[in-house]
């Protein structure tokens, strides 16, 4: 079982159904196929090099082969390579991972349930959800709000908690009692002359609207990512959640923060709820806990949720949720190894004075061309969205595909980003230096250089 | 980070989260915290051994520490220790594996769609119909029968279909549109004096009823387990599938196979369709595709619906699903790894060869016994059914639990089981052989034993 590297693509296009790609994409361009990875480079199996600019998909926080968590899933897969956490039974390095992560919840959480990726998790937190106002007593309290432009994952509920009608078109959704507000989206959104501010305010206004319309008493919970990583990177403008968090407990509603991009330091505090400065009733975490290494997930329940959930237990019975991975032994080694490496890499910290480097870089680079309607973003999550006309913002031909030839032109200088539509997106692993940056700034300067002249 | 052994199970109480557990047998007992795993065997925090009559969670077939598997997670994991494949990237062991996965097909299939868990696939597997329907301009065929006792997941829909009141309850669920057809469990189900062909008659005559209630052109797809696993290991009755499957195809209705336990060996085929003689239009495979050492899952998508997605793709555009590890190289190198170790230790002749053996094993030691009411599956897939009246069938008081008890006395003597209710299910390590077979019946003998003086 050896793969042919010559038939690689054409093995790839006869027997792989791709996530997220377009087949007349496949058919025309065939795969890049990635075979190696150290630090925050890659190769491809034709020996050329790329620098991560995406982290894998804002994942690989740690940088690609670190050996410490290496060792960790090759030491433990000998030592017990599977167990679960069903009807009481556990494993040690569980317990040990579900202790440590506790330890560094950004505010007092109870419990930790695992899981093996965002989207089972956030699958979980709306069981949670309904669970906990079914066993409160509160039948009617079920709906939950999402933003457009969020993405909570690709299960069918996560499908349609996330406001992309991408994901929506073509496959039903959204389904069940889901409720999408506008995003948070300054630059595409406020009104002409608006500052972020006012923009804010009128989102809470939104949100309050909605909230008297649909009846307090019938909404159960608010999802949102500290910044928005696949709906276009967007980070809150100035107020935002000032704005919003008090009316949620004004109206008892839960307030899940989805930390799978932004946990672990990517905004360059440990958790984006500390950047934000949100005190989060359920936390999703997922990617940066193994550096996407192993799949994992964890949802942090606070006393809030839990004490009921322990209160009511004897009429409640079992807990009847859980997936064969929720407590997976290897994971929870992996994470581990990842959550001390982080610390003795001071990764947070590194994050803290790259990021704002990072933006001033590409500030440096772009902040007069004519085509770069905007650079937006926090710590080491950045956007730059190319439009045909800076002054009124006019995007370019969505047929014309820009984000994506620069992202092409990209990869042929050896730099991978990210297109969301036209903007360009980066979310390196943590551990990248300045003269990486620089590189990486450099290089998409000039892939965006390349594309210029083709642009009308 | 080291784990305090002797507060363990305090510090699992007071962080972790337990699927499928009651908070208060938990307090009561606490956690049973495994530590090692070799073979058939693991070992628990205080050094007790334990034959794993359950392999995990129905998943570790290959046992525990299969050194070829744990070499290849640690080589690939240093090589490179993740990519993905969005928006066509892509990685050689993850082409290689999906190739790989298609030789071994049941019947021929187009493309691999990967995932890290059942749950996963399954919720893939309700979009894939959807959006198939959908591109096929049949917006009404969106229906999905399941049956009552399935379990096909965690996720909100897939807990929806999964057939487990005590999964509904609490959870809002069944939602979206999903129907339950009658569980084909002939012990429980059928009439007075039915035969199992009698039986299966009249579910395929439900079936057609509902069919004809609903109307076929709302009908997309009928779900089914080869087995049964987790809603009580229940084998198909004589001519069941003969019955329903001519039913699906006249009314243009797929028929996903979940072959999430029973792929890979388990019935004594590769494939659980080889046993029950079907043709499937979508599988659903994950657990032993890596012998459960690393979260994955392959959706295998036939020619009836690829044709569609790749003539539609034009006008469909970027296919906007997937996972973040929806290919990961770690689990597609421990998968290849896996599927040589099957091939090569010649896993399903084992099958083949001792699940028959246990189950006359087991039917040796308690075909007579007054409190086992049935003994039922297929290969090593085995359940035994406690009554307090065989005659009658009476079950004993669910508030008497005495399945749990009987797992407890098992643990006790050193083997592991599984209470489903009062049925007691092993699914043990398909590398399981003879002797380790008498060892499982004879504790387990033993253990029903303990606990028979205690029942009325």
């Amino acid at each position: 079982m050896t793969l042919d590297i010559q038939r690689a693509g054409q093995i790839d296009q006869a027997s792989l159904f791709h996530p997220f790609t377009w087949v007349e994409d496949l058919k025309r361009e065939g795969p890049n196929v990635i075979t190696e990875g150290k630090g925050v480079r890659v190769k491809d199996i034709h020996g050329n090099e790329y620098l991560d600019g995406m982290a894998g998909l804002w994942c690989v926080n740690l940088g690609y082969g670190c050996q410490e968590v290496v060792d960790a899933i090759a030491a433990q897969s000998e030592r017990l390579s599977f167990f679960h956490a069903f009807n009481g039974m556990s494993t040690d390095v569980v317990i040990e991972c579900a202790d440590e992560l506790l330890k560094r919840a950004p505010v007092p959480m109870s419990r930790v349930f695992f899981g093996a990726s965002g989207s089972d998790a956030n699958e979980t937190q709306i069981k949670l959800i309904w669970y906990y106002n079914n066993l409160l007593g509160r039948p009617k309290k079920k709906k939950i709000i999402a933003r457009w432009n969020a993405y909570h994952g690709s299960g069918v509920l996560t499908s349609s908690l996330t406001g992309l009608p991408g994901m929506h078109n073509l496959f039903d959704l959204p389904i069940g009692p889901i409720l999408h507000v506008t995003a948070p989206h300054h630059y595409r959104k406020a009104a002409e002359g608006q500052s972020e501010r006012e923009f804010s305010r009128a989102l809470a206004a939104e949100l309050e609207e909605l909230i008297a319309r649909e009846g307090a008493d019938t909404i159960a919970a608010f999802f949102a990512e500290p910044v928005m990583g696949a709906g276009g990177l967007i980070a809150p403008p100035e107020g935002y959640f000032e704005e919003i968090v008090p009316i949620l407990r004004r109206h008892d509603i839960l307030l899940v923060l989805d930390e799978v991009v932004s946990g672990f330091g990517r905004l360059g505090t440990y958790w984006g709820s500390q950047t934000i400065n949100v005190e989060p009733d359920l936390i999703t975490a997922a990617k940066g806990v193994t550096s996407g290494y192993f799949p994992m997930s964890a949802c942090f329940i606070s006393p809030k949720l839990w004490e009921v959930f322990e209160a009511e237990a004897p009429r409640a019975g079992v807990f009847a949720h859980g997936y064969t991975y929720s407590a997976h032994p290897v994971g929870a080694a992996a994470a581990l190894a990842a959550l001390k490496a982080i610390d003795d890499k001071k990764v947070v910290e590194n994050v803290a004075e790259v990021g704002p480097y990072l933006h001033q870089a590409m500030r440096n680079a772009f902040a007069d061309d004519p085509i770069v309607g905007e650079i937006r973003g926090i710590g080491l999550m950045i956007g730059i969205e190319l439009v045909k006309n800076k002054a009124t913002k006019e995007p370019f031909p969505a047929s014309d595909r820009v984000g994506r030839r620069v992202l092409q032109a990209a990869a042929q200088k050896g730099l991978i980003t990210r297109a969301l539509g036209d903007t360009l997106v980066f979310a390196p692993p943590l551990v990248i230096n300045k003269s990486e940056i620089d590189e990486l700034v450099q290089k998409f300067k000039a892939a965006v250089d390349a594309v210029r002249p083709e642009l009308g």
